[in-house]
């Protein structure tokens, strides 16, 4: 099964990151969390598995209210919390890829119905979010 | 279904947060994010639902070993990473809880047998984690 939703950008990898900031807080998301995984990887791992992985950030995006009513519903949602939101690309690469968790997966891991609400309605803005970074073009930003 | 192991822990919050970063760390994974969703609740939202959450802790586990192999194997895995851990307690809770993701998720949402191979190896190092924690008594830190 998938659960992301992904879109490619002819965008340099900073540019496809900043858009993607843009795009979360347009929809209420406020970027929690951030790993560099390539710098991560580089300290951890050595250059190699750095340059395997290529530039690849993962950020965690988290609209309290929605947070907060999940967490009412479903104390131990925590766990699939914040939801988030990949920017990579390979050095292969020719585009950057923008890849959103899909908020559905918490509806089939958790079953609760207030979950499904807070899902939908989070899976509707990174969907958005999405939309807005594909639409924009590179002389955008 | 179910998608975190739990145990509940006769400490205060405070000392239960450190013994899981202490088991954490002593099984391999960097704790790479925090969210504290208490303070976090408290600055967007306001008291009430900061007091509704109760403390509450989401912390960011990962061992890049065993991210670097499922990365390699899968590059969109990165949405579910890192291995969240969750410690909380209630205002009214008598115990603290923490509480892991159960890697399987992984397992089932991906597909992928490197991705299991991983995810084994993750459970494992996250249950071993969970049990040193209930093991130590409160004399111990």
């Amino acid at each position: 099964m998938t659960y992301t939703s992904a879109i490619t950008v002819p965008l340099p990898y900073e540019q496809a990151v900043e858009r993607t900031r843009a795009a979360l807080a347009d929809q209420g998301f406020g970027i929690l969390t951030e790993i560099d995984v390539k710098a991560t990887f580089n300290t951890k791992l050595g250059p190699e598995a750095a340059e395997a992985v290529g530039d690849y950030v993962i950020l965690g995006a988290c609209n309290p209210g929605l947070a907060s009513k999940a967490l009412a519903a479903e104390p131990q949602l925590g766990a699939l919390l914040p939801c988030n939101v990949v920017v990579r690309r390979g050095k292969d690469d020719e585009q950057t890829t923008v890849e959103a968790i899909d908020p559905q997966t918490m509806v089939q891991l958790s079953g609760s119905p207030q979950v499904r609400e807070v899902a939908d309605d989070a899976d509707a803005r990174l969907r958005a979010a999405l939309s807005a970074i594909s639409k924009a073009g590179p002389e955008d930003s």
